[in-house]
């Protein structure tokens, strides 16, 4: 860690029965994850917790209060099954109301299909103090609130939701990351990752084993937000593993 | 919910910096929570936590204590960023030791590739009490101790680690589901989906909206305990559709 610099970082609680029943195959955390290290912001932890307001709220609490910024992802469509808002609400303490500019959208959005009915009008409902986050892909806006951002579920509106977003959050020196590859079985050369990360004190190593055409390998990820450091780490590790007589690959495998 | 019977629930903490970096897409939350479903016992949280021992602790204590069983993923292996096994002793209050027969087995799977190292001997340490989860897919177990399963975090050696679970933890009746699907923006029956759930208070209706081929349309989930309080629901919606001039197919779109 660079002791010097702040490390900006955020909670993510996805909202969702169906990520919990093993239905619906989560795309959010990688999307959102991937997004932010662009940003200078770590994803600290992530929670997945069912359609039950009690819960929303629990995760809500316990992530905001630990993190720079807190996101959701689901449950802001205009079904009974969509709470994200109240709850949100009920955590943050304020009460919820119409957004006028969210209806106003929705009211041109559904002109053409119908017009605005009660389920809809749910759309327009944000927690007292909240601005809104363009949707290019459908009708319902996204919902910030200061450092709490509520998202979509379905991954492509997500998507739209994190472009309308990029560059208007606070973020530090982003984490850089090289992965060196590697054809060897992790549980051989531990000591030599431990050693090397011991002796990188800005650096962190990660192992990630696989097992291809019949081999197994590994990729080292190393991360740090110092080039210098980073750079440093990564020619340690890749002379060890010379210096072990094992082949690598820059960039991975 | 079926008030008479108890629900059995289960949490999960999946414990690695490459999910919450976004490198490694989770696949691990669809096939546990799927696993459960049909050992009759449901997913209620999953938490995503980096290779922080405290931060391990923490989520570990906080779903084992609110739920009949905790999983974890991830950690487990031969390095020193697996950190689990340390981690959950620490949440349970037990030291760690060497299981003798994973000491044993690690032997016997290392013998023609080296033998054991200090690296290969960490994935023998378990919490004392443990009992070991067999491995068909690699060398290193996994680990019991009593409602708290350690899992590998590589999808394909968790799920062969489920299959040696099969069966063997104690479970209620599964949520039963069906799925309704129909060519309809869910907002504009918005009103039918809660009054349908409203009156049938065994089930919980998902609604799942999706674009496609142009067109948008919604998967409606119905899930119960109970055969008759499904069927009994799953017929109201069709109705409820029907009547509003919907086409609807059976099993979902």
């Amino acid at each position: 860690m660079n002791s010097g610099a702040k490390i900006w970082t955020a909670g993510l609680v996805i909202i969702g029965d169906e990520i919990l029943s093993g239905r619906t195959h989560d795309k959010n955390i990688a999307q959102v994850a991937t997004w932010l290290q662009v940003q200078g912001i770590r994803l600290a932890e992530v929670r997945v917790v069912p359609d039950v307001a009690e819960r929303i709220v629990e995760a809500v609490n316990a992530l905001r209060e630990a993190n720079d910024y807190l996101f959701t992802t689901g449950g802001i469509g205009p079904t009974h099954d969509d709470i994200t808002v109240d709850a949100v609400a009920e955590a943050l303490g304020v009460p919820v109301i119409i957004h006028p500019d969210a209806r106003a959208l929705l009211e041109r959005y559904y002109a053409d299909k119908g017009g605005l009915n009660e389920g809809r009008l749910r759309m327009a409902r944000v927690p007292e103090g909240s601005d809104l986050i363009p949707n290019r892909m459908s009708g319902a806006p996204g919902i910030r609130r200061g450092n709490v951002i509520l998202m979509a579920g379905v991954p492509h509106i997500t998507a739209g939701m994190l472009d309308a977003l990029t560059g208007e959050l606070e973020g530090g020196a982003p984490l850089l990351s090289e992965t060196i590859g590697c054809w060897v079985a992790e549980s051989e050369i531990a000591h030599l990752l431990r050693e090397v990360e011991a002796a990188h004190e800005n650096c962190q190593i990660g192992s990630y084993p696989f097992f291809r055409e019949g081999r197994v390998g590994a990729n080292f990820v190393i991360r740090s937000t110092d080039t210098e450091d980073l750079a440093s780490c990564v020619h340690t590790l890749c002379d060890g593993l010379a210096t072990s007589g094992y082949d690598f690959t820059p960039g991975g495998i």
